[in-house]
């Protein structure tokens, strides 16, 4: 029941941040047995509810659907959850600043201490290379698959002309990446114009990456922002 | 009612997204005489209520004014009406990172999912072919005609130094293009930075473009903004 | 009566549009006595109320302190109202936006509709013209009159590192153009962005900008604005 | 009690402004020890409260921890108030615009008013320099010391990769400072695009920063920012 009320909690997180518009969803690993998740129904993000919480396999079918409509792009987590077992939540996002990067060759490069983890490597999924012609979204066990494979071992992924991926052992984790990685795709984008053509930015080198992203929880922020995001569950929707 | 209660529901929209300001407006053909529509009377997006809704007939005369104010810029609406058949709605703005692409010669082209109906054309109006020395507003019939004309079949158009006009079917694809019209704006400004002077952008090719437009009805989001937008009807204004 | 609660909304309007932080200030002139101005005491903008309302004379001595400490650069206003014996109403602001074309050479254009009164020309008040090493800070009649000489017969001034004043025939004219200045310098910097160095940018010509400006009123921003303002009055501060 | 008040305000007023999010902090010298000083214990600073301020000696050992846990930076805190004896107040923070020019080459310069301490000085502090392989956090008293030693007898310093700390005699002083550290930042960053590459920008020249730092002390706006954090403090967090 707390791992509900978190993921509950994350969605109106990542909403009351920007980092999900009315399309954007998150999922937790099931901790009474790994190979299912929890993902909810069809719904703006904002006015999730316990109620709208569903639980699949890692094929993405739901166990329990009751009439609810699941989101179609809900192999962006069964595929990644079957091949990162030590991954306990998912969250795909729209994040206003990250989509520009995914439409240029700029990597996005680590500068700022709470986005260490992009240091580890934030590929970007090009949907072309698996399939021509789509709508961009990745709504089958296929394109899942491929996408899982471009981010690889990587905490996160940008998807092209579309937003990105971030994944985390925990769910503070999944959902404070998404947060910073939004953040620092703004700091990248001003440092690149600050330093201007041919300037020289300072990125954190891997030593300074390698101490940082394992002590990275955002486990202050997580209270605050859990206690915040439930109190909005009191009032009516 | 129902329809009317859906434009209300618009007109906040739009101002809770910062689309439209105190200038904007939006209309919706009649679904009980396709040769009318409604328009709010002169008064601030905002506040508007049920009683702030005029018919009009396609010439953009108010069929029931009852000493309402209309909007100058009606023509927008009319002469839209009269040659797109197909359309249901129509949003006229002033969003904020839209005039500037207005005032250029670089094109908005489709680099979000979202906002992939860019793909299908954006023209920009030059109020100056049709007239000189306006105050850009276009608020005659002879303007509205032009303004139409440049719009073609497309889903939306800039105006010059002034604002954009965005049409849909239905009223959620009319408002959900003006929100995604000024996000994509933004995201290109910001791919155009980070890829630098000649660097490369992946736009959405035209096989993308064809597999999203048609489904793409902002269906998830409508009902959320429609529901925030209305409770703030009991709310005195 | 009418006139000071206009006056009270007006400084509610420009903190709520983030044009005035805790130091900027708005005059309007006395409809009794046009050689008599009302100007806000030395507080933050706010949470002005009618009681912190105070009048002055042109010279900019106060007719009635009762104790209230005086705005050290309500020299901007009475030196302004002085030799523009047609303008009824004076903001100084510090938007943010604003500034930074303050220390450039590159001047304000008009681009965009609702703001073309900047076509009537937005000089720059160079203070170290008229003082060395100052504080920036317009607080002696000597650097009011300096400042007023720079505006001229024109509808706003920017001050070099510093922010700005605007002036109107009437309050919701002064404070628009506020708010507009505002807007528009931000989507000139973008504009900017957009066409690149060298690229084109279309702005109002004189045609337009002579149609716009007498016209524009603010008229129908005004009322929501100042109601908006004046509910929260109603609130303890 | 008065001073601890005020401490509880800074938390809240530069969570308000968006100068620190879950993880800055803000220290006060003790008035009754200036070997003694004020910071909260490891939480979010939006929900501080009386309770959670603690008091450290200026080896920033607790004094009287009762189990709350030290923010793991209190070093840079207790070092920077050991070597500036005048100095009342400590902020540390990642405000957003600041952390881009602390990855280049490109120093902070005086362009506004509100923020004309920045020609006082404001070095850049490079953890690398001190202790290779960090995680960024200057979470030992040799790291503080390092830091307090790039700070000099300067009001604010960069941070690479991490923020800046800003200091100041008072309390408001140092809160302002951050505030307009973080304004300032935006308006260079804006002014260097607008100038363009090779373009000119005026700053204050030492004069006008002499002129203006003894006196800048942000005392118009403390209060307000005070009355409204600590309204919040009634309010179940």
């Amino acid at each position: 029941m707390k791992l509900i009320e978190d993921l509950v909690a994350a969605y109106r997180i990542l909403a009351e941040h920007g980092v999900i518009d009315a399309y954007g969803h998150v999922s937790v690993r099931s901790d009474r047995n790994p190979k299912r998740y929890f993902l909810a129904r069809a719904v703006a993000p904002e006015t999730v509810t316990l109620d709208d919480i569903m639980e699949y396999d890692l094929d993405s079918t739901p166990v329990d659907a009751r009439g609810r409509e699941s989101v179609r792009e809900r192999f962006i987590h069964g595929e990644i959850f079957k091949v990162r077992t030590e991954i306990g939540a998912v969250v795909h996002n729209h994040s206003p600043s990250v989509v520009p990067f995914s439409v240029t060759n700029v990597p996005m490069r680590p500068l700022f201490h709470m986005a260490a983890f992009i240091g580890d490597g934030v590929p970007n999924f090009e949907i072309r290379d698996a399939e021509k012609g789509t709508d961009l979204l990745v709504k089958t066990p296929y394109l899942g698959r491929a996408l899982a494979k471009t981010l690889g071992g990587c905490p996160a992924a940008l998807m092209r002309g579309h937003g990105s991926v971030t994944v985390g052992e925990t769910l503070p984790r999944a959902v404070g990446r998404s947060v910073y990685l939004e953040l620092s795709a703004r700091m990248q984008l001003q440092a690149m114009m600050i330093a201007g053509s041919g300037g020289k930015i300072t990125y954190l080198d891997d030593a300074e990456v390698g101490a940082s992203v394992p002590v990275q929880e955002y486990n202050r922020a997580w209270p605050v922002w859990r206690a915040k995001a439930l109190s909005g569950l009191a009032r009516p929707a």
